[in-house]
């Protein structure tokens, strides 16, 4: 870490950047940082690709992010980004500045940059901020530690992930200790749910079917109900453990028609059967308890190919 | 804590008591201090009103369980119970052994004593018995940091709740380098849904409306529909929160006609309305976000009363 908090000692203007589609964890880091660097006299700015989501509109900070102009920076610090395609438009400014670092927690970062800081057991980027900004002899105020908490509850699910080690509540310890709203964050994060998020709950409910005495659950959203509200790809999220979490359930089947005839396909298993095996017949992929897939066809059809799969592991 | 440590060491045969319709912080505070009691070569009995819960079978410790077939013990210690009645049956076991230990985290306690411990700013009793076991030399082992680890996260709903401190986050920290399976613990506490809830749950979804652009959520339940699954009392908790959570919610009204015409009204606010003022005019009560009355009538009557009121100060 040495090198880093050298090219931030050396460097007057610091550009800040973190991957499209920013999370909790990516601008509760960003934020966090900028108000450290501020502290230091730094001439910090945040550049985004979009505008904050409603949900993290309480994240202090927001007073450092500014449109892109030109220019070039003493250095660029990259955020929770494992490839400069993540960057979007912003790429070149990472590209471009004098010196460069990157600060991620993900196992598969290929960035170049002159200070790498990589650290695939942080639970969040937002935790290797925590020792960054220690390390840099700034204190850790409300306003950072508001940041840093959202970042953290936001990549372990509020410490519920495999991800949370002893250090993240470590880390929550000393951040609660800083008088932070911690239950207003958390209602605003997890507890906020989207008219059309409710919509497509409600309607996941509703085609809830069960098969093979209740072993595995079935559910799907049509084409016609995904377009009747303007859902974001974030409202889909978890629909798939609506059947997962119901008592007795082993393998969870989530179909979403994206295109008339064509779903997407989520699984999810709890206990034994490989998820990703099922998924690989379909030329999908991904865990042993999580794949995804694609398929063709009338929902019908689609649902009692995959469950011909399902019962042969069952 | 010497008294308690003190009482412990001179007593042989203990029973360990706790409320009825133990949850986790009971159970897991029960079967912790078994399993460290044990480890001390004391003879111990945990008496329960109940059998354990399938969400909580997997409690190491379940072999000190018996059923009382008469006798007295040296000792008598009762966990996270604030009142005698909570005891149902097994008051006289308590009352009737030579000595006695109270441990709780409740405000309100009113449990007579001859080792009394009440520390209402614990998260949970389990925060206590951490420390009792660690006073009393004995090894936090696995077995005990999974029971502790249950009942820490259910009293604080996974570290969501206000009465989570830093202090909960650091024996959080502890308990998870004992090598505990976190994630199946929280899939086990918070990731299991019954067949009868998810049925309520939908009904709760598909009755849902909204009132004065959309600030008012109100759903209900009625007695068929309860009738028609064997719901438990659990089944109903946090339904009302399916409308507190919908974006631009201020109220939340849930109605759930426990006898034909009979309604229980549950009332949560977000920001600024005081529900208990909605409620204590149908002479119920509560706090200023979370509030609770009784009502009778038709549904349609029963809405539009509560609506008026809610009306008057939105």
């Amino acid at each position: 870490m040495k090198n880093l908090i050298d090219l931030i000692h050396k460097a007057d203007s610091i550009a800040v950047v973190t991957h499209t589609s920013a999370d909790g964890d990516a601008l509760g880091s960003s934020f966090s940082l900028a108000l450290a660097l501020d502290t230091m006299g730094k001439k910090v700015t945040v550049f985004l690709e979009e505008p904050v989501p409603k949900m993290l509109d309480f994240l202090p900070g927001q007073q450092f992010v500014s449109e892109y102009e030109g220019g070039t920076y003493d250095l660029c610090i990259c955020l929770d980004t494992s490839d400069m395609k993540r960057l979007g438009k912003r790429a070149g400014i990472y590209s471009n500045s004098k010196r460069r670092i990157t600060i991620d927690h993900h196992t598969t970062n290929n960035m170049q940059a002159d200070g790498l800081w990589i650290d695939e057991s942080a639970s969040a980027t937002g935790e290797m901020i925590y020792k960054l900004v220690k390390a840099l002899n700034v204190e850790i105020d409300r306003e950072i530690a508001i940041n840093l908490y959202t970042a953290i509850i936001t990549d372990t699910g509020g410490f519920r992930y495999s991800n949370t080690t002893p250090e993240s509540h470590i880390i929550a310890a000393d951040l609660l200790s800083r008088n932070i709203p911690s239950v207003d964050i958390i209602k605003k994060v997890f507890d906020t749910i989207s008219y059309s998020k409710m919509f497509l709950m409600k309607k996941t409910f509703q085609n809830l079917a069960l098969y093979f005495d209740g072993k595995v659950a079935v559910s799907h959203l049509l084409n016609e109900d995904i377009k009747s509200v303007d859902a974001q790809n974030d409202d889909f999220e978890g629909l798939v453990n609506v059947g997962r979490n119901l008592e007795g359930v082993e393998v969870s089947l989530f179909l979403r028609e994206e295109q008339p005839g064509v779903f997407k396909g989520s699984l999810r298993a709890n206990e034994y059967v490989d998820v990703a095996q099922i998924a690989s017949v379909f030329s999908g992929g991904g865990h042993k308890r999580a794949a995804g897939f694609s398929i063709e066809g009338g929902l019908d059809e689609c649902v009692r190919k995959v469950l011909t799969e399902i019962e042969k592991v069952l």
